[in-house]
């Protein structure tokens, strides 16, 4: 199911030029208006094309295209060809950064010289801290050509370096021309000290205000400054002024989440946390995390892959009030007749200006300093504010879900639990004939989530790996790492889905042909992790990281262990990845709390072999009353709904209690996905969710 | 066994006077050295009069005595019955409390007056934020009667109340009159609001900055600054100014502790120290800890019950030099030779100019915020010193035991299981008669210990609680509250002593006759817990509070929990609480490490009906290889060998390797102990050990 065949017609012809396109829409090429059309051609192509959004994007480019002259489905037709071509622009801006490093670094160089800069930090960020940036932001890999998710570059005067974390050490040294760019362990070799060793005296180290947090910048910052240069906030980005055809931001739709899917209208959810935020003697709060304004708003978007929200910054004044600084062009009549009076719309580059009149107020805001960004903080207290650092208020109310929302999430995983059933039914069939590669899986596990209406797209990349490619933790399959799904080889598959009403995410891990010993002692500990997990009763006030250990326990008992986290919470149609809560060794202050919903993943990898990891979204609740209980406990409800590989299960490794844990667990996926369900699939997951308890 | 029999003499005559032990002393009663060895006996009287150090204490007082002219038995029996009667004094000092303290009350509030105080706090502590406080430091107790070991009174002009913990809430009220000292939870209603809402703009509200940390005054000062309020430290605690007859610090003597026993040489600790600091840019670090500083020099003291150190202050140099600031009078020929060249000795007092000349050097002093009097932090930063912020350098060494304090440690655990077995055996033979309350239970124990020469009495105030007095978790048994050992009902008795070589701290519950089946659930729920924790296999890097659920689980699955933390460190012939490291559901960033020393006791508590507690202390060790295993992981061993009660063992509850664990403990224990034992205690303890693994 693609967009493109919304307009129906089946016409290839060449992209239209802009004099054809203006002589369509009724316009002058010349004209000023014309002018706003290429203008938003350029900023939509920036944003993902998204799934089923084909006409919504079309009425952005052109808002008046149903009352235009011409022919309706020609137009249409021509603006789909236009913001194609746009998009391979797009991509073309970001591109090539390894091949024309030299001379991008000449042009990034030749500017902070002229800002008598001795280096510059060139990071992989936005405005807001986004997990997934939009191509405007994509400076790193304009400039080096790194394209991992985390990263940044240091760029000296005679020298550079860019510093990636684990996951990338090897892939980086492929990726960037490593004579300009010397590649370093972020961890092992921060980029402060390199920094610091190279900087004498006095010399001034740029960076972007709007790229990082203090708390991101505090080691670097001490290791510059003890040996007497300093970190300088920029206002001009040398990267901005030397990528002369840098994208535009993104522009998407802004749609409604209704109140039926959301749970609590977007007024009681503004007036309840202006109201805490005015007992806690806060003016406003700074919103700097696009999907806490979703979420607060009721609203969602289309401006970056995988996460469905707009790109914003937003005001909470304790009144309830909202300042809203999102692009005017992203709101629709339906958008502003949702928001109401609730909400004042302002022009992204108005916020310096409402900063300053909270300021010139005296006001106390809160700001999230994990997540904001220092030209913030700064220009909040430069102007006169008092600034209060604390949580973002809309971070512990959106991880805890309300029971519409968990209704919509469970019925998102039933959903997904019949794709993925489908696939695993197909997956057995079609795999023993061999042949089967990892993107031609994975794009097969899309088209069946994608048979849904309420499917919106992936909630992340899949992660398809066979054999070897299993033990990379963060592995993305492309056409020259693309492995064959071998017999007796073991195949990892890490999904997830954006629905309308929820957000999914499950591994699973299969034996392709029967497996090995280790296959299945490994398998079997792992499944005892997560089974020890889903199984824990525990009072309130428990944080993830109290519960972490019972996912490792088995493993530890044989000497082995994983190097992830064990959870991360999950938004309701929003980021896959959400705080404040997650299941980590990694000490954590909040408690889990019932409607939080979190993933159970524990692993084991073996390097150059085969990865294993399962992985079940649970939802917080309260726990079942206990005979002779004193306390209230809280429990998991396992959302995820797929059965998990009996064939690499070594049940005389699981205790009565595991065993009938997991044979309650088939029998409900069976009893859920079933009547939705026929012929060899319906017998497949028969046979696949049959009890091992005998 | 006790001091008081050393002198040999068996005379009991009335306390000698002052001319009668002058004349003993060849002084006269009126000269400046009678005046001192007056001073001293004041002092020696405010320590606790400790095990087997009745010569020392007599030398203390008197260090010429045996050139005394008169008759050496003599003076010796004078100096034993002049210092009993000074600790009667000294006791009487801190005494009366209650019955006072509108007239100490009034004292102190007319001290505040003169200092313009509209309120002051009197917080139960020292300079040290020692756990057991000498007599001079025990402020509250004196002023409003509260004897429990923590709380603070807030005393306003009109008005006054004192904030006590969860543990003291009840006993708060029979001890101080509710009228004139209004009792908080200090948790529920905590000091700063309640002050803050009887103080107005501009009040100024004391403190004395030798009993308060920063960290420990954050939320009081903001609650009373939001109103304008004020904190003033005072040069003059109007506690100390009303409180004539306040006991003289106490004065005990250090003794050295032999490289013997502790493993690394003082000069070695304090080179290898003295080089990190150093290498962090530090010049010297101030010790406020007392058991930093014994660990430090290997010394050891008697100034406080339980806690075998000398009360003291220390600047330890990065050249591995170190200035100790602690009463001249402790230290004989044979420590001052010891420490060498190493140490300088100062007069405490001297410690504030100390301190300024740093500031003067602008010097880097660390400073552990957790420990340190505010007074400390406040004087090095008007002097001029940066104040690096930061652990006590002492902390994580001391608590990462060497071999030879380890070795030490696991003989320590050995003779206290013999005392155990012996003890245990005992009250086997002895309890079904019935009759036994349980101070005779724990004097018994006690007696037991102490056969040992090296036992150097108890490492806390034993817990030995009947029936529902074992619910309650920090009890102590007084003449009122003492409770027969009845037929049906559980005891838990939680003890420990101080040896030359090492601390121990067990606790056992035993069934008095035969136990319900809900004693034998939840005492074999508290079992598994105990097991779970001490067979983990973990990596290094992994926390206490990552470990903690582990004890938890079985209860968690009955519904049921306990409220206190599952394990602390333990020093080494110090403290019996150490940090850095804890098992516990709070947050605790310190990694586990080979060498450390923790306990393992998980409980359960039914309010008015019985408590449960299970305790071993256990060393962080390599674990053994395990085949197949990838990653080296750490182990527990537990030290403490004492049999736990089969009688409350319902063995259907435990897994096979569960009953492994217990048996193989238990034959350890008896492998262990039966060449100390014979006869009937060895007979007791063979049938004791018995494996239930059938």
């Amino acid at each position: 199911m693609t967009t493109r065949s919304d307009s129906g017609t089946q016409r290839r012809s060449a992209t239209p030029t802009d004099a054809d396109l203006a002589q369509l829409l009724g316009l002058d090429a010349a004209t000023a208006d014309f002018a706003d059309v290429r203008a938003r051609l350029a900023a939509v192509a920036a944003a993902p094309a998204g799934v089923g959004a084909g006409a919504a994007r079309r009425a952005l480019v052109a808002p008046g295209l149903a009352e235009a002259p011409g022919d309706l489905a020609a137009l249409e037709h021509a603006l789909d060809s236009r913001l194609a071509a746009e998009a391979e622009a797009v991509a073309a801006a970001v591109a090539d950064g390894k091949a024309r490093s030299a001379e991008r670094l000449a042009l990034v160089r030749a500017e902070m010289a002229r800002q008598d800069l001795a280096g510059f930090l060139v990071p992989l960020a936005d405005e807001h801290q986004s997990e997934y940036v939009p191509p405007s932001a994509q400076r790193l890999a304009w400039l080096t050509g790194f394209t991992g998710s985390a990263g940044m570059a240091v760029v000296l005067a005679e020298e550079a370096a860019i510093f990636v974390d684990g996951r990338y050490t090897l892939a980086v040294r492929d990726q960037v021309q490593v004579g300009l760019f010397v590649p370093h362990h972020s961890a092992d070799a921060p980029a402060g000290p390199w920094a610091a060793a190279r900087l004498g005296p006095g010399a001034r180290l740029g960076f972007d205000p709007w790229l990082h947090t203090r708390s991101g910048l505090a080691s670097l910052r001490s290791a510059v400054e003890r040996v007497g240069a300093q970190l300088v906030a920029v206002d001009r980005n040398p990267v901005d002024v030397a990528w002369a055809n840098r994208p535009a931001p993104p522009l998407s739709p802004v749609i409604v989440q209704p109140l039926a899917r959301a749970g609590e209208a977007a007024v009681d959810k503004c007036q309840r946390l202006g109201t805490t935020l005015g007992a806690e003697g806060i003016d406003a709060a700074l919103l700097t995390a696009p999907d806490s304004i979703a979420w607060l708003l009721n609203v969602r978007g289309a401006d970056v892959p995988c996460n469905p929200l707009p790109l914003s910054f937003a005001l909470l004044h304790k009144s309830g009030h909202v300042d809203w600084f999102v692009d005017p062009r992203k709101t629709g009549p339906d958008v502003r007749g949702h928001l109401g009076n609730l909400v004042t719309l302002h022009a992204p580059d108005s916020l310096p200006a409402a900063l300053d009149a909270l300021g010139a107020a005296k006001a106390r805001v809160r700001l999230d300093q994990a997540t904001a960004a220092v030209a913030l903080a700064d220009r909040l207290e430069a102007a006169g504010a008092s600034v209060s650092h604390g949580a973002d208020p809309c971070a512990l109310p959106k991880a805890t879900k309300n029971a519409v929302e968990l209704a919509g999430i469970r019925d998102a995983h039933a959903r997904d639990g019949v794709a993925l059933a489908r696939f695993l039914a197909w997956l057995a069939r079609t795999a023993p004939a061999g042949g089967l590669d990892e993107l031609t899986v994975s794009d097969r596990l899309e088209s069946f989530r994608a048979a849904h209406p309420w499917y919106r797209g992936g909630s992340f990349d899949t992660i398809s790996g066979a054999g070897p490619n299993g033990a990379i933790v963060h592995y993305r399959a492309t056409p020259a790492t693309n492995r064959v799904l071998a017999p007796g080889s073991l195949y990892l598959v890490d999904s997830g889905a954006q629905y309308a009403d929820g957000t999914t995410d499950v591994t699973r891990t299969l034996a392709i042909g029967p497996p090995s010993a280790e296959h299945r002692d490994r398998f079997t500990r792992v499944l005892k992790g997560h089974i020890a997990l889903a199984r824990a009763r525990f009072p309130r006030g428990t944080t993830g990281s109290q519960l972490d250990v019972l996912a490792r326990l088995s493993l530890w008992e044989a000497g082995l262990d994983y190097d992830h986290g064990t959870g991360h919470g999950v938004g309701h149609f929003l980021c896959v990845h959400e705080g404040p809560h997650r299941i980590s060794k990694i000490a954590n202050s909040v408690a889990l709390e019932p409607g939080m919903v979190v993933s159970n993943e524990p692993g084991y990898y073996r390097t150059g072999a085969y990865g294993i990891r399962i992985e079940n979204l649970v939802a917080v609740i309260d726990g079942p009353a206990i005979p002779g209980g004193e306390r209230p406990m809280l429990a998991f409800e396992s959302l995820t709904l797929a059965p998990i590989d009996r064939t690499l299960i070594n049940p005389a490794l699981l205790s009565p209690a595991e065993i009938l844990w997991l044979d309650t667990y088939h029998a409900r996926v069976l009893r859920t996905l079933r009547p939705w369900l026929e012929g060899e699939d319906l017998a497949w997951l028969v046979a696949a969710t049959a009890g091992i308890g005998g």
